[in-house]
């Protein structure tokens, strides 16, 4: 559909016949290089070109030697969305997503953008591991059954249908893993989960608190609802926040180390 | 504490000073070798004895060569924790775990058994890409925002606490990714759980079936709440279902390829 190639920007179908593109969609772990996957590292080394926010193209500057690399920032995903199209159709186009590009990361923009401009290309999604695995493998294991996971961000979904979702969740008795809990522009919406969650689970039901995951300046903190809303300011944009559900508790490792877990059951049914 | 090393099988403290162990649950991810992290890699490669269900010590057979491999059984978790926290006194002792270890895999089991065994142990838990992200990533981009995680096995949780949960879950309009859909045990629990969201969701509410993501075998179908009924019979242990929430819809790509998007909520602040 080589209308549709020119509506969008028109970089393939000019000319001379250009060599097909290709579009991956690549979740490039939390953070340090060896939290990829092999197929991360494969689809990136034969890109021809690499876009994604500042942030996540350093975090895999080794890999980047002499591609074209296009840096992007928060809030421009949509345009980023349309110019990898763009130039997917005639060359490979990796865009770099943080975690997994299939949670709250770029999967879902660039599908919708390439679905109307009508284009078909071969497309491929990544996965990767995203914050709330990345931060549960540094407590311990909070999530280890059924859970929920919830965004504090009401920059694409209203506050009321948040705190609805926040409230059926914390009835559910499942751990709760909260993305983005807490910005400059979103200093109280962290305690406002934290008082809802405290009306559906006993005070001593674990929180942890993982800032900068697999990242430079990495952090854990083991706390308890009743004291949780006390650390709400250690919490930014670069950290998860895991709330315990029924039967979650505070695990205790060598020495001082203390983690959270959150048993499947087995003790229901064997002796250990 | 030699005293429990001696209780729990006394494979340290016997004899000369032995080195020191250490325990690392590892998340080998949906399967095939490249969507392993390079930290699960190297793990494995130091490991001198490496331990878990046959089915993944298969899917990770060319790291193995030279270790002491110990194939376990499904419904064995309990003394494979044991036995792996037994080795890890003396050795660098590897457990192995699909997708995530910390998502219905070893790490809770492994760590309680540790916690209990009283043993001062350096203990490592390695992320790895669970099957909600690997069987999104196959269908495109259904789990973009929040979303619920309920595995419908009701072998360690009972049947009516996994149906409150899925009414929850469904209540929260969200995505809701089914684990442990079917089995020759539970053949009806995937036909009551959809007929569950059918109270809740609208027929046209995109559902897919992901079976063997990543590894021989693979199937991805794309279906509708109002037809899914008809295609549990396809469904087997080794798939993933994911049932979509409110603005979750049916993407279509290249030719009649067709995929699930939960568009994030950009077309409300943006034109695209």
């Amino acid at each position: 559909m080589p209308s549709h190639a020119d509506r969008i920007g028109g970089s393939a179908g000019k000319g001379k016949k250009s060599r097909r593109g290709r579009l991956s969609i690549v979740g490039i772990g939390p953070g340090g290089l060896n939290q990829m996957t092999g197929r991360a590292c494969e689809v990136i080394n034969k890109a021809d070109c690499v876009i994604g926010n500042g942030l996540y193209l350093d975090q895999i500057a080794p890999l980047l030697n002499g591609k074209e690399v296009i840096r992007s920032s928060m809030g421009n995903e949509v345009d980023r969305a349309k110019q990898a199209v763009e130039l997917a159709c005639s060359r490979m186009v990796a865009v770099v997503s943080g975690g997994d590009p299939g949670v709250y990361g770029m999967a879902s923009i660039v599908l919708e953008v390439l679905e109307r401009s009508g284009l078909a290309l071969p497309v491929e999604v990544v996965p990767g591991v995203t914050a709330a695995m990345a931060a549960a493998s540094r407590l311990g294991s909070p999530l280890s059954g059924d859970f929920a996971v919830i965004s504090l961000s009401d920059l694409l979904t209203p506050r009321e249908e948040i705190e609805r979702r926040l409230e059926l969740a914390f009835r559910m008795g499942v751990p709760v893993v909260l993305y983005n809990p807490r910005s400059r522009g979103r200093r109280d919406h962290l305690a406002a989960a934290l008082t809802l969650a405290a009306r559906h689970l006993p005070p001593e039901t674990p929180v942890g608190i993982v800032k900068n995951a697999f990242r430079d300046g990495e952090e854990v903190a083991v706390t308890t609802l009743r004291s949780a809303l006390d650390k709400t300011g250690e919490v930014d944009m670069h950290s998860t926040v895991i709330i315990g559900g029924h039967g979650s508790r505070i695990w205790r490792g060598e020495e001082h180390e203390q983690g959270i877990i959150t048993p499947r059951g087995y003790e229901r049914k064997y002796l250990y």
